[in-house]
């Protein structure tokens, strides 16, 4: 990461947004690394170019199908795309394009996708483009970095985007909120070994699958297929009229892979048959404008210095039930107005 | 409504804050509905004996088990409330307070307890306090109203508070962070007549209440019963250590509504041992703290004229895919802080 931060450092004073531009249109992966780098940069400059290059890319962009892939560490989301990516390029000519949203990685020290080795063919597949999770940044600031990137990618001809979480901390409505369709991954014997799942992740998933559907675990797979189908069929109908799926798979033996793209190529067929698909986009983008807002909004206040000091005493008093908390909200908005 | 807005106009001038409090607290039932007003109104001077108020009845407050039941229209809500109210007054010895948040009742024109007629029971007895549904107000500004009316009433010795939401719109999110305990009436045939509620709810649910288990619907409920008992244990289990209860009841033939107690009193020990309770309530004061900053700071920004302008071609331009989102913000909050 140090080492890619520096060749950007040299090159960039030379390279343009619209140089980026078109190497990224070309394919130029190296190009497309760089771009990103801009993306996730903090630096003023970098973020001015950033911001060009993506208005430059959007016309080219929204051209794939984007997925997202959640589960809990352990159940094997890197194999599952290795899996999957492997199986889009070879057998249905994709292009695919692998991100990461991992926001306890800052105290981790580590990002999910940080160990690309964990994914032998797909990194060295010039079919596929893999991108780390920043390192850096607030959760927020991750997701828009995402978002970014994912625009690049999609310029770039990336036709497939897997964003991939670890389903256990506040991202997943951010996530779920820029992709297409959403993916959770489980394994069978439900129970103790889903206490890491977050509620009501289940509840959005357009497709659950149970992985790990191999050598003594096939009939505990088959059971937990049916256990989730007859759960699935009592929460409440999409809007888009979609009815979650339930399939397992094998992703270290390549088994039944193909079923699960072809829930996902049945999702697609329908919503946009239905128009829910570029309606979802459109809600997405609606959703993204206000949130950003919204996070622009709540910055500006809590870097106000009055503010920070006022807030510890009334946050201390709202929470020993001396203070309301609607009033302690009007004094701090009464001081940020003055 | 209109001619209780005459009552307090007419004789507010003449009552203070502590006057109310004075009422409040012996039960006199006709100041807490005054009060209540206060706290609806947009009035400027209505608020400010409203925050007094509330400042006053705060030390108070808290002791009572808050619970919210959500279901879709039809579910038999006002016929639960009237079961379980009338029990635990007459078995318990419990004051109840009802209250409603709706917000759907500025689109229809009615509210769900508008019709108090539909609580006969319990509209009569003086150990129960019901309270409609604020016919106006934003979302936020409902949800504030019904949190600040929990304080009231708690204040006037109703230890049990009831809050009803109709589970089809945004409300439950703001719900589940002002109540102990979330309660989710369903009806037995699993399929279409869920269709109403929003997905998520059944994850956030402490209970499902399977309701109408009479006559010929008997067997239909025992089998629901099983079916949400199969799904729940699928679920991730919640950070308190309550593992969701699934029962059945008949609202409108009085059966079953002790066990529905016995979950909720066996939750509440289940909490207040593990120290659950106290962190839930402390952290949702800090959830109202942070939104009603949060809320303030968003009818600021769209409040302002300039912003307005802005807003309506950067929204249409971002929904075409031709401004990034974040750009449109980035311009939009640079707009505000000049």
């Amino acid at each position: 990461m140090k080492n890619i931060n520096k060749i950007t450092l040299k090159t960039k004073k030379s390279l343009t947004a619209k140089d980026y531009f078109d190497g990224i249109k070309k394919g130029n992966r190296a190009l497309l690394s760089k771009a990103i780098t801009l993306i996730e940069s903090s630096n003023l400059k970098h973020q001015e170019i950033a911001e060009e290059l993506i208005e430059l890319c959007l016309p080219l962009s929204g051209n794939s199908v984007r997925i997202g892939i959640t589960g809990v560490p352990g159940v094997g989301k890197s194999t599952f795309i290795e899996a999957l990516g492997s199986y889009l390029i070879e057998e249905k000519g994709k292009q695919i394009a692998v991100l990461a949203i991992d926001p306890s990685s800052k105290k981790s020290h580590g990002s999910i996708l940080g160990d690309k080795t964990r994914m032998n063919k797909l990194s060295v597949n010039d079919k596929a483009f893999i991108r780390p999770s920043p390192s850096s940044g607030t959760l927020g600031g991750v997701a828009k970095a995402t978002r970014e990137t994912t625009i690049l990618c999609e310029a770039a001809g990336y036709d497939t985007i897997l964003i991939e979480t670890v389903g256990v901390g506040q991202s997943e409505i951010e996530v779920k909120s820029m992709v297409d369709f959403f993916l959770l991954l489980m394994l069978a014997g439900a129970g103790d070994e889903l206490q890491g799942i977050k509620r009501g992740i289940m509840e959005i998933a357009d497709a659950v699958v149970i992985n790990k559907a191999d050598s003594d675990n096939i009939d505990n797979a088959k059971m937990a297929v049916r256990e989730y189908k007859n759960a699935m069929h009592l929460f409440p109908a999409n809007d888009n009229g979609w009815i979650p799926k339930v399939e397992s798979c094998s992703a270290i033996e390549d088994k039944n892979i193909n079923k699960v793209w072809d829930i996902i190529e049945s999702f697609t067929n329908h919503t946009i048959v239905n128009n829910s698909f570029s309606e979802n986009r459109r809600k997405q983008s609606k959703f993204w404008l206000e949130h950003a807002i919204n996070t622009s909004l709540m910055n500006l206040f809590y870097a106000d210095e009055q503010i920070k000091n006022q807030l510890i005493d009334l946050e201390k008093s709202v929470s020993e039930g001396e203070t309301s908390p609607f009033k302690a909200a009007k004094e701090l908005i009464a001081s940020f107005k003055s």
